[in-house]
């Protein structure tokens, strides 16, 4: 384990999932509870119990403001575990929340955000099944803050890793990216920017089974680009896979009000989250028919092919500059927009 | 659904574990969900997945402060999950956990936390396998806020439930009362007393295992009286099983330290939290050989039966008290012991 100095004291980029949070997980958190189904590093721990593959995963909610166009925390809440599940090639079975909510909380902000929840579990078919509620004193949780926790069987037709990724493959995009981090940015009300952008928070099951539907032997790899966004995401797939990933930024789907936000604030819409957006790694031949499955569902009408993956720079991603040369996408450093999710 | 003025504002009381928190859960968590897992209101909820029984809970933990004697923030959170799930009757297979940390928070405090986890969850027999670290502001979340979910398989000799509780069952308690509220009242510092007491913080599953072993045919009801204390989970009980339960308050385990605070501050020792007993319901045919079992682990020396199942009152738990009359225990009314767990 790394000396306490490598990790203290605590910062907000810790939480932005991007470098400082991989080092903190790689530098403390890892070692600690060192096994295997934690050291995959994926959206979810993948148990086999009595021979069906279990899907697990945990998401903590601290998005302020608690509203914003588009959804709310306990949307989010739902959503984000949901995804984290469908991504990972499960349905979703059930859900447990814990809320921590802050002494003072008008009661009908959090019946809201409750029937925010049921609604995001009716809409995605889910349960939830269980759950805790804590209080703490005023002033110390922002009104509150969520644990969601989610339990799915992985389809059977599928075995997601990107181990399994292969030069030649192609990177797939559900649609128009960074929409839910500039949307909570604006509804901060700090910047004097007009906007009718909307979070693009929602369920991903229905991509995914139209994914599986027609494209399951060719899917290699799924993720939600959330915090760190499609940046981030895809370059944990470069590092972990050993393969280079070239982007075709002309082909790369952004409404005009978050290319907008992005030029005027100096950010990459590439490291800004979504929560409503999937990225899938699909055998060549497979492509087309994926593309046709994601464009069939709504909220897909964008979907396309946005890069390929190579052998090499190893570990990289790469992306096209309008003037013809190719510049090296990172991983998102610092925290540009804390408290997205 | 009731009107939104039956739970506004929200106050501590609502994160007790008494009378406000149930009525936030039944008038406004389980209108919004209702479901069958969810509606049972035990521990975990028992969700059945090709012909396994997997027991599921999630938790928060918002102990203030992080340290006590006997224990901290990150035993307590691994402890309370395994205990969920073992006093369900299932052997814990695998937790997951959200930290909501800090701005600010020293380095090497998480470091002590995440080990302190990691020393649990070897003890209780448990891996972590996922979660998730978001970042708050400096003064936003008291250092740490943790939320922790578990996933168990129940054990096929068992079938508890409140409703397989009859008239005639002793009531086993695993050991001393209030150790761990009284501890962490202690812990910070505001009142003048000099105390040797330390939390009872442990996992229970030894004890479910011994019982297991020796009374399995004989075990009708479980559970870990935390918030609310014996006297809530006991009253949850009478309520869900339409029945009495008579305690022997003379034979009912309290450290003397934790009697003396108790008298002094006005309290009642079978409403302060435990995160170390268990109560069971058992067959009085095996009564003998539970409290055997019991005694047979580490830490259940002090076990014992205190008290009976009695067909009326209905819904009522009584005490028998030091002059020869009996007494009403209700459940825990506000919340004179804030944030211990």
């Amino acid at each position: 384990m790394k000396a306490l100095s490598s990790i203290a004291p605590i910062e907000m980029a810790h939480g932005a999932g991007g470098k400082t949070s991989r080092r903190l997980i790689e530098n403390v958190i890892l070692p600690a509870f060192a096994n295997p189904a934690l050291e995959a590093l994926s959206d979810a721990a993948i148990l086999t119990i009595g021979g069906m593959r279990l899907a697990t995963t945990a998401d903590g909610f601290v998005v302020k403001p608690l509203q914003f166009p588009g959804g709310s925390i306990g949307t989010l809440a739902v959503h984000g575990t949901v995804n984290d599940l469908a991504v990972s090639g499960a349905r979703p079975l059930a859900l447990l929340a814990t809320m921590i909510l802050e002494a003072g909380l008008p009661g009908n902000i959090l019946q809201r955000e409750i029937e925010a929840m049921a609604e995001a579990c009716r809409h995605a078919g889910v349960q939830i099944v269980g759950g805790d509620t804590k209080v703490v004193e005023h002033g110390m949780a922002d009104g509150m803050y969520i644990s969601t926790f989610g339990i799915g069987i992985v389809d059977e037709r599928l075995s997601l890793s990107a181990h399994a990724v292969r030069p030649g493959d192609r990177v797939l995009l559900s649609g128009a990216i960074g929409d839910h981090g500039i949307t909570i940015l604006l509804a901060r009300g700090e910047l004097d920017l007009e906007s009718n952008v909307r979070s693009d928070t929602r369920p991903l099951t229905p991509f995914v089974d139209a994914l599986c539907e027609r494209a399951a032997p060719g899917l290699r790899w799924m993720r939600d680009p959330t915090r760190g966004g499609v940046a981030t995401s895809l370059n944990e797939l470069a590092r972990e896979a050993g393969i280079a990933v070239a982007l075709n930024e002309h082909a790369i789907p952004v409404h005009d009000d978050v290319r907008g936000a992005c030029e005027i604030l100096g950010l990459d819409p590439l490291h800004i989250a979504n929560e409503g957006q999937l990225i899938a790694i699909v055998a060549p031949e497979y492509a087309e028919e994926a593309i046709a499955a994601l464009q069939s569902v709504a909220g897909g009408e964008e979907a396309c092919v946005i890069g390929e993956i190579r052998e090499t720079p190893v570990a990289t991603v790469l992306t096209e500059t309008s003037y013809g040369g190719s510049r090296v996408v990172d991983t998102l450093v610092g925290d540009p927009l804390p408290r997205i999710c």
